[in-house]
């Protein structure tokens, strides 16, 4: 592997944070204030692009409210302010991000109901169809949508459709996808989606927001015991002035507008689910010619982040394993899942198929290395 | 004016987010994982940095615990996490700052009560010392050491003296001082300081941290309502395995990491303090030679933030003059006294007393510009 041949010194092969280009990375080269006309234009600019994306057509019904902190400050934010105190929501769940939010939900006191699956399977719209029927006193509904524990992909269309028809609210954690997957939330009935700078939108981390239908924002004053995660308070501040009503990381949010640019000069979320593919795709491949056993069934599996069953050989150390690939700059990512030992590889961020295949060159070497042979 | 003459493309005369280095500024440059043992370990210094900075001696019983968001992240962190649900808290209010962590307590649904002085005067410490004499409840008091507000500074070391003979508990809002004034938490007892990486440290926004005597920390689990806000939670999760429990803002943490270094390299706090210190004595002088009026008397002025009253002269308008300033790439900072009109000049940041220079020489073209003349 010579490093000449790289993208960048580290190659992330994470969930997030990601590799980001040299170009959004510059963006951060510069010093602004944070009240100044010349910032507050940008906070607009990346306001208006995430809207663009994430609507396009009847996007006035929605507004973009950015939250400093990393995603989940923003899905703290989303439940405690877009939830009335009162009301019940139900967690679809079958992953360690869909088990916080229900967690935090509680942790805040509110009455919350959860649907839990297996780890390996996607949430089914006939369960929560029978459980919405059986629970009319439910309002809300989250749902995680690349649910990044396995990487696995669950039927946003199917239950947003079932929420929608039953009345209900649907707020969805498309903190691995957005950007990355296509999604409209007009077109696929969503109320509220909760992202971040840092993963499909190949941003740096440090910021989460918020797109939701105007008027849950309009009636959540006073929701939040939060003053920071205040959401209603947090639009209000920027409606009314453009300003963050606490400092904002500045440099997080050049990068993030400059990371929106590069998305649109790529084509789009459409043109860079064709790279993540590629990507994912290869990695699948060679894995499986190296004798690693993918967790998720393909048609199932996102092309964010892939789960890998942990080899059985007894020389296979994970811990030397990931170490091996770090010593030559190659990050990979520990499992998450809660009762199988696994690992995880993930094929977003500035990273194109030439990284995908270094990755694989050295996985093969490190194997070699350990003395493990996977194949029979 | 020569762009060349000066260190930075803007001038950031504001109390942050601030001018940083370039030096600093290219530690951004850098993608790393936040679950990567390089960038534990970077977490790790920045923690034992921050901990030297705070207490020179005895450092073994306080814990530094960063928190994702700005510093006000941190502030509501450390109240709903340090403070026990039922304990009676109270605010020593004199400016902007204070009022708000009064209002945050209350939110949070906690006993709060304020002695409030006038935002020209410094708290009171026998007033305090009424106070707790009086309400044997009260376990938790909390100043803002410098109050942005106006740029006064309190009376930390009698304050600190009251509360710990009392036996009462001390926590410090020290985010515009931390860094740019000396202070150690065991000569001056204070029991929990909040600061951030954006101010005197010079650093990048993003990231608030607490610095705790442990033995709160120890019996602080479950008090907080918000899992992200939870610095108990965040706490052990760093102590465990040195990681964040949840996205961190890498880049931020690795520009705070140099910016430490820069601040060692200066000299120190005590260093630091005079650069600043010499800023602000220029900044006055030439003010005053031009007709402004300062709100604070000199004696109780912090070196950070100065707050000068609207000139009466009907032809001075503030936005005008703001922006002729900000078409020069110098930006100053709005007034924040609930009842008198006023504007704001900040002397921290990466600033050189010939970068105050060029502000007053601006100053005074402006004023020029505008038919301004502030001399009698």
């Amino acid at each position: 592997m010579n490093s000449k041949q790289r993208s960048h010194a580290k190659l992330l092969f994470t969930p997030g944070p990601l590799n980001t280009s040299r170009t959004v990375r510059e963006a951060m080269l510069e010093d602004m204030g944070s009240r100044d006309d010349a910032f507050i234009h940008i906070v607009s600019q990346v306001r208006e692009k995430i809207l663009k994306l994430a609507v396009k057509h009847g996007s006035e019904g929605f507004a973009v409210v950015p939250m400093q902190g990393s995603g989940t400050f923003a899905v703290e934010a989303a439940i405690s302010s877009l939830i009335p105190k009162e009301a019940k929501t139900l967690v679809l769940i079958n992953g360690a991000y869909g088990e916080r939010i229900f967690k935090m939900a509680q942790k805040m006191g509110r009455e919350v109901d959860a649907i839990r699956s297996s780890e390996t399977e996607p949430i089914s719209p006939e369960a929560l169809q029978d459980f919405l029927d059986a629970h009319l006193e439910v309002e809300f509904v989250i749902l995680v949508h690349c649910e990044t524990t396995t990487g696995i992909m669950n039927p946003i269309d199917e239950v947003a459709r079932v929420v929608s028809d039953e009345g209900r609210r649907l707020m969805v954690d498309a903190m691995s996808s957005f950007g990355g997957i296509e999604l409209d939330l007009v077109q696929c009935p969503v109320d509220v989606l909760i992202a971040s700078s840092n993963k499909c939108l190949e941003g740096a981390p440090g910021l989460g927001f918020v797109v939701s239908k105007k008027d849950l924002l309009e009636c959540s004053e006073s929701n939040s015991a939060s003053t920071c995660l205040d959401l209603y308070d947090q639009w209000k501040g920027l409606e009314k002035g453009g300003q963050f009503r606490f400092t904002p990381p500045t440099h997080v949010i050049l990068a993030l507008n400059k990371a929106l640019d590069q998305l649109e000069q790529e084509g789009g979320v459409s043109a860079r689910n064709i790279r993540y593919r590629a990507n994912h795709k290869l990695l699948m491949a060679g894995m499986k010619l190296l004798g690693f056993q993918a967790v998720i069934t393909p048609k199932l599996q996102s092309p964010i982040i892939s789960t890998f069953y942990m080899p059985e050989d007894p020389k296979f150390d994970f811990n030397k394993f990931y170490q091996l690939l770090a010593d030559k700059g190659l990050v990979i990512y520990p499992g998450k899942l809660s009762s199988t030992e696994c690992f995880r590889i993930g094929s977003i961020g500035d990273l194109r198929s030439v990284d995908v295949q270094i990755l694989l060159d050295a996985i093969e070497g490190v194997l070699e290395t350990m003395g493990v042979c996977l194949l029979n």
